[in-house]
């Protein structure tokens, strides 16, 4: 019987992009060789690339400006790669969360940072907001949604400086105008794909302007003459992603899935919020459409029950972060309604045998 | 009907590999969830990784200096890794193929250089030899394979000077004294296992020993620490190297696959030399165990029939690098001795009917 996972990432995938995975995995395209065998010079496999580019460009309606690159390494490699590329001066971040943290403490090696705003001291159960931003910073940095928290940015500042967006944990959940950020950032393991391959969108015009004699890899405009193929590609990774994008686009694209996420999320959120054994974690205009976070008011009695129904219920993964403690129930766009039900449904069983 | 797969990377793997690497796609050990969807914190995940570093040590037979890492981005950026951990004063390096050659260009981006030996005036048709390894430098760097030309390593050097090694290509071929090195990497889509992870052998004694910032990912040491989790590993790729490892120590482990490499090296290369229709395209002292490269000495007459047949006989993959041209079979541990037979039988018919 098929499971409800709630994990926050890898996370869960839709159904058919599995079936189709393992079956690429065994015999690509009815080709007779496995889909991880094959040359990444091959036909085939350049096909493969072409259209996760292309297909991230349609679902986000980029403009020219915008490239798409699939690179090794996840956000982490990004905190040091985006410096390495933009920073010449000084950059702006603003800390809400734990990856927002790591950014900034990679970023400090490379140059000059600037911490605009922090919700550090109150463990980060809100989005910072009502920053100035310097007009001389060659870029901000933002973290669109914590993932460890469960936050997320609503509305993003209106500024003529670069914005640079790790969107990891919500990148197509949300209908937003992409083409407004210099540099988007998501590892593929939450919404988009399985681990092992992250997603860069990089306006090509904020490229050349530093003097760094960078290491070929950590160099964007490399990767985007090579077109993502400057080296071997992690070739599952990327061809389990584009399946995940072409039923994303089958569902009707982002405006659709965002419909989908508000749907689960009221539901969930309302639960937490109506049945008093609950109570949410961060503060409720910063609520992540992608992890819910929340609490047992009375762990001592209640967290055996509730983690017993939870089984039950072929529930898994909504332990929250080690951290923070809790449940955080991870509802990226893979999951479906019903794991949302099933879950809001074990927590009124509880209340009822409360 | 299956297809013999002589492809340089990504490559041929076995077909058992294959099987459980798509089963685990669906279902992994009969949990009820994907490998690609489960947290890399999860029990299952730690027990995959844990197993797959344990059991490079176990087929390397290493001593307890030496860690065993998992890491993204694929030599190309070792080429740059290595140099920003081990690099003090200066590094020798052997330029014996494309690949060495790039790794010298990245790691002149980051300090002194002495290049001691070149076969780049030969079209790299053989391994530089006889010479000298000055005795300051921080350690010598060499490629054990170049799977361009099909030229392998045979003896390395006998020095005082950690010995850097480029083993994308033949890791785990053939029995080598592993201990003996300070760094071994290697691209995982050759020999052991899908693009999308790199394997790294490092001696811990050689680390701390420059006083580079260096960005996170980029530190082995805290690779090392993080026991390869420092971030979201790539999970499918860890997963399927896995199980190649499994199926290597199987079959006997590196002894016995060698025995193996050997006879298939032996009836290829005996049929390149038989034939009248073929040469070798390298010096036959340092012809590769894994990459056999070869001619047809009249293209204009025999090509189109020669491809042919290959073709009829389920062969594909064979064609020689771009810039080399000819033929090109790349014979890792998992081409069966029937694909080298298969692919000799059809040499041995196309000299029936010229």
């Amino acid at each position: 019987m098929k499971k409800y996972n709630f994990s926050a990432g890898p996370s869960t995938l839709p159904e058919e992009v599995l079936q189709q995975a393992a079956e690429a995995v065994l015999n690509l395209n009815n080709s007779g060789t496995s889909l991880i065998e094959i040359s990444h010079r091959s036909k085939d496999f350049i096909a493969i690339m072409d259209e996760a580019r292309s297909l991230v460009k349609k679902l986000m309606k980029l403009d020219d400006n915008h490239e798409v690159l699939y690179l090794q390494g996840g956000a982490s490699l990004q905190f040091s790669m985006i410096p390495y590329n933009l920073l010449k001066n000084k950059a702006a971040y603003i800390d809400s969360g734990n990856f927002a943290s790591s950014a900034i403490k990679e970023a400090k090696k490379i140059g000059s940072i600037e911490v605009l705003a922090s919700s550090k001291d109150d463990k980060y159960t809100y989005i910072p907001k009502n920053f100035e931003i310097p007009k001389d910073v060659d870029y901000l940095h933002l973290t669109s949604n914590n993932t460890v928290y469960g936050t997320e940015l609503k509305e993003f500042p209106e500024t003529d400086v670069p914005l640079v967006c790790d969107m990891s944990s919500d990148i197509l959940s949300r209908d937003i105008d992409f083409n407004k950020f210099g540099l988007i950032y998501a590892g593929a393991q939450k919404n988009i794909g399985p681990a092992g391959v992250t997603l860069v969108i990089v306006n090509k015009n904020l490229l050349g302007k530093t003097d760094r004699n960078l290491p070929s890899y950590l160099d964007y405009q490399i990767h985007i003459e090579k077109e993502s193929m400057a080296n071997t590609p992690p070739v599952f990774a990327v061809y389990a992603t584009l399946l995940n994008l072409r039923w994303l686009d089958k569902q009707g694209g982002v405006s659709e899935i965002e419909k989908k996420n508000r749907e689960k999320a009221a539901l969930l959120y309302g639960e937490i919020d109506r049945n008093p054994l609950f109570r949410g974690v961060c503060v409720e205009e910063d609520r992540s459409l992608m992890n819910a976070c929340f609490f047992l008011n009375d762990e001592a009695t209640y967290k055996a029950k509730f983690d017993e129904l939870v089984k039950q219920a072929n529930i898994i993964g909504i332990n929250g972060y080690r951290t923070v403690g809790g449940y955080r129930a991870s509802i990226y766009n893979a999951m479906p309604l019903e794991g949302v039900q099933t879950l809001v449904n074990v927590m009124k069983e509880l209340e009822k045998i409360a």
